[in-house]
């Protein structure tokens, strides 16, 4: 277990023992790969700053993920029985203690970054004022809804995807990003967080709907195909998959090109976006 | 419209137009009795502050009473069609879009906080540490795991019900008190606020377990003796009708005498109570 991840069980001792802790703790330590606390930490490395500096924000925005994931995996959401390779938290406990995990790790977000000792209140407001603002009814919860609503849809708009990547996907990073920005007072270069997270996301987003296609359930830890039964609008209906795979490695590319202007070491987001790009 | 519902319905201008904005809005604007905004601002009329300077607070713990009344309502937790005379949030709308709305609450409350012009960082920050730990899994879902946990249990012990009240009922309430404690910046009583919110919260929720019996559907907005169908455990299983009447009355009394010896102005505080006896 890595620090971080030490760190992630230590701050649980912070919870009263209960059947909602154990759900908890059960989808927060199901073998993410933790991109988006990866993401804080390399912006962290590309200051000097060191990475424990961004843990408190790195929980917290994990917290708010896997809350979504839980969520997402509903019966009345996308009814998936499996995440990661695990009994998805409805399955493994039940659905009222699913609801109630993924209430109480969105709750427990914001008191994770209070809790933070290193960092002054001026920065504990900014970092919970775009958590909040990102994975809310205009960020994340949007771009679900979004999603929700291209089911069976048949829009020929690429922009119609690319919005709800923009938020279904791309506000996490950008609050990644963002927190690493304000943590390491970077504020002054807003525009490329901004920039490097939208695109982030949108790849992200569609390297997953490719993965969809081309893994084995095995691989994927979860259904494949499932966004085909769904009928969820993803990158298929609009490239095939040969120009898919094309696109994502131009659109990687470009990341690069966007990292080597920046005038601070970005060898450790370098590192990082190759890693996504070979999950 | 008083001026805290103009309030709450200018604030929702700040939301991209969506179903989720609708459902959240819908099931906020549903007529609840704003006991634990009213809670805050009867604490700093108190001190002879303007209540406005609580209107954010107070809108943020009324939107995570809200969201936790829309989980409670749905299929996999109490099932209850109907709230406050209205469809619940999933009959309105749908499941998804119910624990979408809940979710949006939730993470809309904490942005609420932050967007305060009035207060400063440090109080920010503190009135969002007390809400996050109040409502999440050491507060409110506690309790409500505890109440999932006691349905049907033959808990003879009366400290079991008043665990599940602290928890479930009171921690809201203490919420308030402290935000009004905060905002009036009169943290050297807050044993007091821990105390009266405490009382409270038992009390109010053994109210609502006689209502559960001694209303009809039509009084209460949802469906009476939903306690029994559900088999839950309540006052009832401690008290007969006219024991716990008794024993309001007693605790009514026990709140007013507190109230009489603090040293600020608690007839606003007095009001309150007695409302509250009379709903």
């Amino acid at each position: 277990m890595n620090d971080f991840e030490l760190f992630i069980k230590e701050y649980f001792s912070h919870f009263k023992a209960s059947r909602i802790k154990e759900a908890m703790y059960y989808s927060l330590a199901a073998g993410g790969k933790r991109f988006r606390p990866s993401l804080i930490f390399a912006v962290l490395e590309g200051f000097k700053i060191d990475p424990k500096k961004g843990y408190h924000a790195a929980l917290a925005l994990e917290m708010v993920h896997t809350y979504s994931l839980i969520h997402d995996d509903l019966p009345a959401m996308d009814d998936d029985d499996y995440r990661r390779g695990k009994l998805s938290c409805h399955k493994a406990f039940d659905e009222a203690t699913a609801i109630l995990a993924g209430d109480g790790l969105l709750s427990a977000a914001f008191k994770v970054i209070c809790d933070d000792k290193e960092l002054n209140n001026d920065t504990k407001v900014a970092l919970i004022s775009d958590l909040s603002e990102l994975c809310g009814a205009n960020g994340m919860i949007y771009g679900q809804c979004l999603d929700l609503e291209a089911e069976a849809s048949q829009s020929n708009d690429i922009a119609d995807l690319y919005e709800i990547d923009d938020y279904k996907t791309g506000c996490l990073f950008k609050c990644a990003m963002l927190m690493g920005m304000r943590i390491a007072k970077d504020e002054a270069n807003y525009d490329f967080y901004d920039t490097f997270a939208h695109k982030l996301g949108r790849i992200f987003q569609m390297q997953d709907d490719l993965f969809d296609i081309i893994k084995t359930s095995e691989e994927m830890g979860k259904p494949s195909q499932s966004d085909l039964k769904n009928a969820k609008l993803t990158a298929l209906n609009y490239f095939d998959k040969d120009k898919l795979i094309a696109l994502l490695n131009t659109e990687f590319a470009e990341l690069h090109t966007l990292l080597d202007k920046q005038n601070f070491n970005t060898e450790y987001l370098k590192r990082l976006v190759d890693k996504i790009k070979e999950r």
